[in-house]
């Protein structure tokens, strides 16, 4: 199976499609969204895409493909992965001598306080991705990077610390996007997006009501803005269940006239791996 | 008035605060926590926080101080501005000799068509913040910054655009944070915060079905990673109408049994300077 993805090589999408299938051809995209035209394209069989960060919330390159009218991929599985960063550098030195510390602002930021007291001196730089961190790391010895172990490991980095995060319940949750349907395994989910007439009182409501009373369980509502005027949204919505469930496709008939517009990203195994 | 907010000088936050209220006494902080903690320590009667961006959706850290069960403070305001980022430079050249530009990573990706098509041979260079990225700027007459054309200005930096970002629909709303309550206005919003049980069937729309009954307009909801566990969130949904409406205290009396927690943030007079 050839599956794309966003790289560099090291990435921690590249874990999770490693976690999805070991045996896999992988193949690195510069962004999520050429990763995804791959699959569209034929050169790609999956794409694997972060969907959601359980300390940053949701993965906004992906939610705006998601968005998409024509999309001709749908969601076939879920894979949840551990995120840890790791402090790096070119050999092993004390830590008061490191004079900066380069990373992407977030990883930078999920690692402010373990910073502060691993590495005193040491002054936060930007970095445009965790990759291009470990990249200016490997060319400076006084300079550390944090990123995934993975990127520094072919770079024979010394590893410092392998995790310096300040939260240790980092996961992120990633997805497959494919041009085939994943079948009912009796412990699905299934997740739809859609959009509503501006500002209509309680509409938000009346399109979740009939999963409500068919107890269908509500595992995530996202909102995000349509980019075209402040207040108005893109919702996401998770739900248990496989669409070809007759329950379920009864619901969703009933909740989409209710909207803008609704599409099934598609229905696909829960993520039970622990 | 004094009015803590985001610094340095020259931030869109300071943009809004000055929106607010032109005659204030404007104090920079160096985070958005420090610009609520000061009024907390009546060392500022009222801090300025962006809570909402057109483009990117939701001001993370203020939704986390928010998210604090033992806010001392509540929204008495909220404004709304455009954003816009101008690109700026030491002095006036060809654009053709610039070989870096400096930004946030968000500001850099939200004028990514512009660039390659303005400054063909640059490199976009990441920074802490756009501010920063001015300070950069002036110091390299190669290096080119994007940011607030306001903390442009004071450097004497040559304009060599107001606004090159993609999308000229870039807004931000913004909110005032203080130990007072507003007054009802006849126009204003309610903003609520609450948890729910992990995995209810149908728990989210037994907290909204009140409001929806009363025919309460809901113009938000936003669901925020709890950082505890993937798949737990903090709701915020913002509601037309003053808590001290018999109309939309009934329903909040309602929906917070519904809920784990719930807390009303503020109500306060809805932004409609257009």
């Amino acid at each position: 199976m050839r599956i794309s993805y966003l790289g560099p090589v090291g990435t921690h999408t590249e874990s999770a499609a490693m976690e999805y299938d070991s045996t896999s051809q992988l193949m690195p995209y510069a962004t999520v969204q050429d990763a995804v035209n791959a699959v569209e394209k034929d050169e790609s069989d999956l794409a694997i895409c972060a969907i959601e960060n359980a300390l940053e919330g949701a993965v906004i390159e992906t939610l705006i493909i998601l968005q998409n009218e024509v999309l001709s991929v749908n969601i076939t599985a879920e894979i949840v992965i551990p995120i840890k960063h790791a402090l790096v550098g070119i050999s092993e030195q004390s830590l008061e001598n490191i004079t900066t510390v380069h990373s992407h602002p977030q990883a930078l930021a999920q690692c402010r306080e373990s910073l502060i007291s691993l590495v005193p001196n040491a002054k936060p730089v930007a970095a445009l991705s965790t990759a291009a961190a470990i990249e200016s790391a490997a060319q400076n010895p006084n300079t550390l990077a944090i990123g995934n172990i993975r990127a520094a490991t072919p770079k024979s980095l010394h590893i410092y610390n392998p995790d310096i995060s300040d939260n240790k319940n980092n996961q992120t949750r990633f997805i497959a996007l494919a041009k085939n349907t994943a079948p009912q395994t009796g412990d699905d989910k299934t997740s739809l997006v859609f959009t509503m007439a501006y500002d209509i009182p309680g509409s938000l409501v009346d399109v979740l009501l009939p999963f409500a009373q068919r107890k269908i369980n509500l595992s995530k509502i996202e909102s995000r803005p349509t980019r075209q005027q402040l207040g108005t949204y893109y919702f996401f919505v998770d739900i248990h269940g496989h669409r070809d469930d007759p329950t379920i496709a009864d619901a969703i008939r009933e909740a989409q006239p209710k909207t803008q517009w609704l599409n099934i990203l598609g229905s696909y195994p829960r993520w039970n791996h622990q």
